[in-house]
């Protein structure tokens, strides 16, 4: 089944559910998901609407257009229309620890996700045998100071060159400029090993066996300019103790790290992630 | 059963454990439990034994005195040796949030804990009520910048004269002097309402929100000098979401306070905590 | 403010949302919060309505029929309309453990809870210094196999005398008449002390301990006339191991008792459930 | 470093912790991780100790008896001496569900655990093509009724010639013999996918659906004759609503019995799981 996807958000007015359901049932549309939700602090709406393309009588191209002169720009929306039925096209950015590509490129090999790894990019050479048992192709960027800039340039061409729509940093131990960033906004994601906003930084498991925690905790986010400051998109903690060496917060960690990161890339697949004032809202 | 129990630990040498067994069997004592730990990254060993006093040969009296003759000094202990079987007394100081109050109340009236209540301090009337309906006594010591000196004289007369060993900030929104925690030392339980080391300070359920954290939590501790910065005993947290205002994280935030803070006592009750370094051990 | 919350379900339907608001809107009532869920894999809605009263046209005893006669009625909706404002009647229900009860009695007197305790019942007298604590009367029903017919009647009879809207049984170690549950439904809560279906039926803990299982539950349910299979409204866990007893368990357990029950009584008293075909539907 | 590790449990008594580190130190060995655990229920002791063999003086050939004759036999222990430094040889057993598979063939291709998957079984030939992406042998059995016997036969001959010491069975849809499991005694581990004792057997996912549960889990366990009774190893959950489909269950399910079984294998390749009795002892 072919369908569409609306992710919108805007202020609260009434019958604005209404005109909404009433676009797509008056050109032919069947609903098949609609999942609101109301902040009644700063009186928005969030809206993700899903309906069957079948008899859908808007052309696709024109869909955005013919969306925002009927009810979008009226009613003061943002919004964005996706397409589903066709794999998202992913780059998966690593440093030399395998984990977290592992589980993507399993998830994506298996079927379990509807998307592929277009791509693996490291600024080490060392986990391109992971990406060729998986037969993804791999581009090496070392991106060291003097040459940063043109190693960037060369992903992003990279990248543009694939198609690809998401980038996922799987323990990419480096920092994107803020112009990379501008390519892909909303649709870079991090993970954090550490329950931010506690342990930002470098060695977090290290700060956290120090400081004596109980429990210990991983986020993914979103990436903006501001380092570890992104929208959180999930965090999940596990229990530790006093018995617990940094080694082992940091084998523990590993898990967490791959549920956390997965569940946010899955969310932002499933179109079901909206990014306002630096906080995301994720519809069910 | 009338019992011994000591917490004790040190550098790791051959036979310690033995030697501290040995020192209990010899003197007629049975042993209950024997919990030990070696940090293997400090080389230090841990440990809290407990023994049957019935038919233990030591007067209690002189026990500290031959434990460090017989053991303690010469394999380097830290120890302390406490007596079981009568109720601990314990200080509750509160600002104007119930919930820990009660919470702490009730475990201590239903025998619960092996604890009571000797009195309840606030540096605003207003639960003075909630103590009377336990039957407590209550203080009231404004605790105003022109007055904390003296208040604080009076609140430790008042514990003194009423034998507290322990006492437990329950939402108490007052920093105490490094004077007052010298008096008790890894004896004040503090339970901050955030999951440390994120949103140390005041209103940290404002704070997560901002910020969108996907979980928040609460954290109990010993009370240093350093504010928000003493050993951790506890902690725990909760999952939260976009659609939870401010308002429902401070109300959900309540259960976590609560459990944790009680967690927390009842091991201090127990004696199953031993603070080093900044961290805390915890047994079973 | 005052305000009516409306709790309906019924099929899927076009623009059935925008009936129900606008029924409030069209009378003068401002919809202060509208939660919707929609159930795909039955095509069913399910929604919480609430609105202000303030220059609401329709006579308040009049709100039902109005209601069914302008939507429910034609919409095949099952509904329900409470008006809020006003502390709720509860009745708690225990036998000899009192932790439930402290808890429940807290959080009324404190206020954190729109509610208040008309009465506590007990099948033991044990309980009756802890009702008398908070100032709550306590009625002694001993229900023996011979009295327990007799016993259900002055209970029934003692609840509707006070205007009781909720049965909480906190602990109660006594099962209700199909009878008795017919007074109250949708309206009487348990709490069982196990993670349901796991361990129904008497010594959960010790059945958990002799199976070896890592983690314990409880779990608040409504009761029905199928002991134990009532609708699920909260369930937790703690994380549990070989180090613990039995005796272990049942202090855990008791704080995990507590907090569940609390959360389902709160999102009772908030109307945010609704119990459809065995299962509960629970708003945010 | 090479070691050995002894793992052991038997009735107190006094002095049994003194005679095991004594057989060590006499001969030379050097104590690297001791770990203690007494069931005071039962009043059984259980024990984890590894110790460096670099100038331990004892045959390794030998050290089984020579432990016996020195300690075990007269302590009435029961035990078992491992000899660690060469990764542990796996058979992983399979149907048609990937996940688990990938997830272990990970760790071990990584290094992260010292194993190796020595062959892959299954009883439906999908998942070869995912062994073959890991370059690992893959065994075809349709274990259907009439060549059950024979199939299990093949089986235990496939494990035997590739040395297999650990059988995981990941999402193997089918109930080994107990011909089969006397070949490895606590030694085949299977992941359930439910919260053991709730919804053993087939479909848990859709009986949880049904019943309305709030959290869904799953149980890493040894397999014993008696199908999901066998002694539980891990066990976890993950809060789940009304909002989720049996559909939705299935895929959060799966990454639960990702790493619920994976920290089952992890515990067990450790040397960390003591059975006794159907449960399990699990050190640190």
């Amino acid at each position: 089944m072919a369908t569409a996807l609306l992710l919108a958000h805007g202020p609260v007015r009434p019958r604005l559910a209404a005109s909404l359901t009433d676009f797509v049932y008056q050109r032919g549309g069947k609903i098949v998901y609609h999942e609101q939700h109301v902040d009644h602090e700063s009186s928005l709406y969030f809206t993700r609407l899903e309906w069957d393309l079948a008899e859908f009588r808007v052309p696709l191209d024109d869909l955005d257009r013919v969306f925002g002169e009927a009810v979008g720009r009226e009613a003061g929306l943002r919004w964005r229309i996706h397409l589903t039925g066709r794999p998202q096209r992913i780059a998966v950015f690593v440093s030399r620890l395998p984990h977290c590509l592992y589980d993507i490129a399993a998830r994506c090999q298996s079927g379990e996700w509807p998307a592929e790894i277009a791509l693996v990019v490291g600024n080490h050479p060392d986990l391109e045998p992971v990406a060729g048992t998986f037969g993804i192709g791999f581009l090496h960027t070392p991106v060291r100071p003097a040459t940063k800039q043109e190693d960037e340039r060369r992903q992003l061409a990279a990248l543009r060159e694939r198609g690809v729509e998401l980038v996922v940093l799987a323990r990419y131990m480096q920092v994107l400029s803020a112009g990379f960033i501008a390519e892909y906004p909303d649709a870079i994601i991090n993970i954090h090993h550490a329950f931010l906003p506690a342990f930002p930084g470098a060695k977090p498991y290290h700060a956290a066996r120090k400081r004596g925690v109980k429990i210990v905790g991983a986020t993914s986010h979103y990436v903006t300019a501001d380092l570890d400051e992104g929208p959180i998109i999930d965090q999940d903690v596990i229990r530790v103790g006093h018995q617990h060496t940094t080694e082992d917060l940091v084998r523990m960690g590993r898990d967490l790290e791959r549920i956390v990161l997965a569940r946010a890339v899955w969310m932002h697949l499933q179109r079901k992630v909206i990014v306002h004032e630096g906080r995301t809202v994720i519809f069910g």
